[in-house]
Parts: structure tokens; sequence; C-alpha cells
């Protein structure tokens, strides 16, 4: 009998129990024999709860139990769950998690400390829920040197922009409806339409592409929440789809570029087609060419069922088979990756006379008017030359009121 | 210095060369060592080769160095490839493999062999060429039991399909241009348009899928010879591509279904818009739900990388961690496997009037006609409804073209 403890028995933590119990048998034939839940950490009141008497509140209690090899780690956030997954890691045991943020700001801490430890620190369900991308990504594209990463990383976000494009709605009335059914959160949505959950998802793949640490916090970001109605008609007219885009980019000379923001996404190209809540990651390999992994993201029990194949490996394997699935530490500088790229880039203006467009953002088209806003696509634009035309569009009265790249196959 | 030999310098054979050459660095710094081809095995004439001296035509030279560990085997077909990977195996050494045809046929027994030899038996490479499919497939949905595999597993009659639709041209049409790109072979297409090639690879995926071998020989087979330009356009009116689906389905009582046959994919499922040579393999895993892999499935340089990470796997690990990349034998039988359920089922007739078909294939509409020929669209159908009207249809002078079913979600 192996045993486990879970680490917080919220969402994904309670599928993680329904899954082992679920799949009991095909789980112990895979391990050699069968997997048992011990101890499951959570402060809050569980009195009432069938599995009553698995709950403790004291870490020390899963530490000083020796029958426990390894722990999984579904708490969320990094306040509690960082130095409690520091502790499971030094006392030499292996950790699951589902845990986007602590691996996003802390992994290659906790990377080289399970290595130290001789543990496995493993994340598959951090990025994609259920969808395998990591596993994938480390092993089997160890021949390949993956030069960019893109994709499509929170469902919250691609159900609203679905519903947007589909349903000819605003950001507001979508949000009501992703809160409504429980993929947004009511209180703060932020992580979600800020991008800030698709940020710590690409910082992860980034890091592990490039083997160094890509901290969030130097990730350019934006969220979907300027997007309009009529941003929605334009990106129609111009055959596109709109996406928020996580992607991560590394040059022949060793410079990585990466960030979160809503593109358009030319009909043409896979990820213009993933709808609703579904992830798709596009990896470009240099031998392999582009690999799509495309899946369900988040909810209960595929989240939970990435734990649960972390938590079979980890205990049939220990540290041995995890190499690959490691990076370096680097250190966080101030300020942000810089992208040097020219795109076609789409604004949508307020007070400037379509006039002026090409003279201001250089040869394009007027894609749409509203009253005294245009929507115009410039056919090549850096994100420099974009911030040294804010004062002239100041100056004329106007102002550039959301700015969208085109995402190039 | 890890060493090496590679079996068969074909087209994947060589790609492997270059792969490990290319990516030295990387390889190394994944193995731990720098990685070596020692010897090729080929019986043709390499003598002008610039690594003339790596050719030995004698399997004994690899199996008499103690410094090798690793055999790639890259010859086709199962006359030499079955018995030489057999010794291979036998004498303790991995095999890395990109040979559908011998995983289809021997793969338990090679599975086995290599188990029992303290060695590996790794075939990533032969389902979705580089696209990995094989190892997410067996590590990251350990946790699920997987009901349903579909896919597009062909990418010379994707290509051709794909060409039929754009272009509206006929199957002879589209054939000559794949040739003419080298996608199929100008001497005997058929194991790509007659779908043996798709049928060895679902073979294999249902075997790892359900745990025990499933013979090519018993999935029933059709490839798309039969397709006109009447059934693209007929497709393309009820909103459906035409693709060859390769499927493996498990029911609740243990019952296995597969087939390969052209299908009617609505625009609305995912792998209807899988084009070109692109393969993609979906998964419902039942704690997951659906999962899809998709990428360029051919291609020297995508297979070639495939087979490398699996020789990184194998240098790394040995036969250590891949206990679910396993199936039991089981015996062949005579006849098919059975599918009892009921479609949406296409028919193209020839010599049967409009007014008929109604009373002969049940509930349905015609979706067009040209001369004496009707493209109807059954409600419901199953494949003995489908054998049992046969006589019918043909007491009244009539026969049966074509008939596709459509693929559910």
């Amino acid at each position: 009998m192996a045993k486990i403890a879970i680490m917080g028995f919220g969402t994904v933590g309670s599928g993680v129990l329904e899954v082992i119990r679920r799949n009991a048998q095909s789980i112990s034939r895979r391990v050699g024999e069968p997997v048992e839940v011990k101890y499951i950490l959570d402060v809050r009141d569980f009195s009432g709860h069938p599995d009553a008497d698995l709950f403790v509140n004291n870490l020390d209690v899963i530490l000083q139990d020796p029958e426990i090899k390894v722990v999984v780690e579904t708490i969320g956030g990094t306040k509690f769950a960082y130095p409690y997954v520091k502790a499971v890691l030094e006392s030499g045991r292996s950790v699951c998690t589902s845990n986007k943020e602590m691996v996003a700001t802390y992994g290659a801490e906790l990377l080289a400390l399970a290595k130290s430890h001789g543990a496995a620190f493993l994340f598959e369900a951090s990025v994609g829920g259920g969808t395998p991308i990591i596993t994938p990504m480390h092993q089997c594209l160890v021949a390949n040197n993956i030069s960019e990463v893109e994709g499509i990383v929170n469902g919250t976000t691609n159900f609203m922009l679905t519903k947007m494009k589909t349903e000819s709605m605003g950001f507001e009335e979508a949000l009501k409806i992703a809160q409504d059914l429980g993929y947004a959160e009511t209180k703060d949505p932020g992580d979600d339409v800020d991008g800030r959950d698709a940020c710590r998802k690409i910082a992860i793949l980034a890091s592990l592409a490039y083997g160094q640490h890509v901290y969030p916090a130097n990730i350019p970001t934006r969220g979907i929440k300027d997007i309009t109605v009529l941003d929605i008609k334009a990106a129609e007219k111009l055959d596109c789809a709109i996406k928020l885009i996580a992607w991560a980019r590394r040059d022949e000379a060793g410079n990585i570029a990466a960030g979160v923001e809503p593109m358009l996404v030319s009909s043409e190209n896979q990820l213009a087609g993933v709808d609703d809540v579904f992830n798709a990651v596009l990896m470009k390999g240099d031998m392999l060419g582009d690999v799509v992994f495309y899946g369900k993201g988040a909810g209960k029990l595929p989240t939970a069922s990435a734990v649960v194949a972390d938590v079979i490996d980890a205990l049939k394997n220990g540290a041995k088979v995890h190499d690959s699935l490691f990076w370096q530490p680097s250190i966080p500088y101030e300020g942000m990756l810089e992208d040097t790229s020219a795109s076609v880039t789409y604004l949508r203006t307020k007070g400037l006379a379509p006039e002026v467009m090409n003279t201001l953002f250089g040869e394009g088209e007027v894609v749409l008017r509203q009253e005294d806003q245009v929507c115009y696509l410039a056919q090549s634009m850096t994100l420099k030359e974009l911030e040294d035309v804010k004062p002239k569009v100041s100056a004329l009265g106007g102002e550039i009121q959301l700015f969208m790249r085109r995402l190039e196959q």
C-alpha cells in the first residue's frame, strides 16, 4: 500500500481524492500496489465530511509519518503552499502540484531543492489543467530545440472571447455570464481577465523551454478588459478571431521575449478555432516543426487526473527520471522582457480623423469607423514605434484606446 | 560517450544521424554524455558516403560490441526488422523504432521480450511521426481509463482529401499530385490509400489504450479510393469534411471495436480542420475529457526527432520507466471486430429512384443527385442493417457505390 497526503481540500484537492478512488484498480496496476490517501491537510472544519478522520491541520503529522512518500499540494497561492512544499521536499518526499503561481515564482528553487533531496517536484497540472503539455514538452521534445511557444492557456477568458464573438457582446456582459457559470471569480476576476493566470503559465513553459527561470514580473501582460464590440466586429471583418495569447520566443542569439496580450488570430491559424474553455499550446521545435496540444483546460476532474498521473509517476520513479524537467535559477531584473519585432498591428483610436492614420501609423487600412472611433490596421509596427507615436496622437487631441498585434504563423 | 547503432539508412535512419549531430550539444546535456552513432547497418552500398566507415552489413558486429547500448531500427517492414529486433532485445539492448508494421504485428511479443531481458522497446515515432502521441498517452493519461481514440493518422490521404475538397478534384488526380510531391509511393500507394498504414497505427493505439494486442487483421479497413467529386460536393453541402478516420472504442462491458474508414466530419469537430499532411489524434479519458494531439505527421526530421527522443530516454532510463508502455498478448481470431452502433450514414447509390430511398434506408434526406446517382443521408443505420438492405437494393437493379458514416463527437 502506497500512502500519500493531500494539502488543501478545495476543488482540485477533492478531485484528487475522487480520481484515486474511482480509478483505484487501474492506478494500483500501474503503481504496482494500491494507493491510499492517508492524510488531508486543511485548516477548515471538515468534521461532517465522510472522510473526516483523514483531516489534519498540522503539517508535522505528515512530515513525521515515514509511510508518506508523496504529497499533493493543492492549496494554491504561495503564502502557505511555498513554505509547506519546501518543508516536504526537504524531508525527501516528492511533491505533485497544480499551483502555477508557486511554480512560476519559485520553480527553479523548488526544482533544485527536490534534486538535492532525492525527491521529485512535478507540476503537469499547472498548465493546461488535465491536458498533457509539460510532460510531452520536456520528454518527447528532448531532441528538439524549442524556439517558440504560443498558446491559449486561460479557459475563462477564452470562453468570454468566444461569447463576445458569437453573440456580439461586450466584455462586461461576457464576464457576467462567466461568473454566473462559475468560470470567473465573482469577487476579483482579475487573475483571469487581466492576464495574470496566463502570465504565470507562459512563465512556466518559457522556463522549461529555455532552461532558465523566466519570472512573471518580467513578462509584459495585458488582459482583455479593453476589448469592445467594435473590436470584435473589426476582427471579424479581417477574418480573424481575438484570442488572449501567451507567447515566448528565443532568437538565435539566445534573447528571450515573452508576452500575454489579446491578439488578432487569422482564421487559418490552428489557434483561431480553439473556442470556449478549451486550451491549446503550440510549440515550434527545430527538428519537429509545429506541434499542438489541445484539450479542455480547467475543471475539477481533468486537473485532478493530471495531478494523479504525477503521483503515480512519483511513486514509481521517485526523482529518477525527471532530469529534463528542470531549469536554472536566474536573477529577476527590473523592467520587462523586450520585444523588438515588428507586427501587423490593429489600433482603435478616438478623436483622430481617418485621413491622419496613414501619416501617424504608416501604411495600412481603415477597417471600421464608429462615431469618432477609427479601427486601423497598420502593416508593420514595433512596440517602440507605437510608444513613439503616442505624443503625436495626443498633440492631435486623439488617443489610442486599444492596440492588438497579429499573431504570425 | 554513449554509443548507438542504426539499422536501416533510409529516410528516417539518415534523419536520426542528422538530428543526433545537429543537436549534439543539447542531447549530450540531456543524456549526461555525448551520443555517437558507431554503426549503421545497411546492405546497400554506401562506400561513397562521407560516413562510409560506419556502415556494416552484418548484425553480429553490433551484437558483439559491448559498447552498443541502444539500437535504432528504421528498416521498415517485418521481414528483416522483426528477427533483427528480436536478436537485439535478446542481447539485452534497447530498441527504438519508427516501424508501425512491426509494432502493430508483433508489439506484445517484443514488449514482453524487452521486459524479460531488462531492455526498453520504444516506438513513439510509429504513430504521428514526430508528434508526441504514444508517450503522453501512456504516461500522462495513466490516471484515466481511455474509452475512445479517434484520429487522422495518415498524412498522405489527408493531403489528398484536402486537395480533393479545396480544388474539387477526384481521387486519381489527387493521387497523382501526392505522388509528384513524394507523399505517396509511385509503385504501390496502397498502404496509404487503402488504409493499411492507418490500420496499423490505430492497432498500436488501441493495444496501448486497452492493454491487449489488437491485430490489424481484425480491424475493418476501407481507404479513400471510392470517393468522387460528387461525394466531396455532398459533404460540403452537409457542412462536413471527408476524413479518413482511424478509431477504436471500448464499451463498458469491455468489448473493443475499431475501424479505418472515410467518414463525414462536421465542421464543428476539431478533426475537420486538420488539413494537408497534418495528423491529429483525439482521446477520451474518463476523468480528463477530450484531449487532442496535433502536428505534422511524416517527414524525415520530425520522425527522426521522435526516434532520437526515445534514444535519449533509453540511454538514460533503460527499461526502468516504461511499465505502462505495455500490453498483453492476445490470440488473433478469424473475422473482424464488430461495430454494432448506429450512425448517421451517407450513401451514394446508382440506379435507384430517389423515391425508394426512404423505404430502403429509413428516414433521411436526398443530399444531391447526378444522372442516376443519388446521395442520401440516412438518419440512423447500423452496419448490419446496411448489409441486410443490399439484396433489396440489387433486386431493384441498383447498387450502393459508397457509404460513409458520420463521426459523432
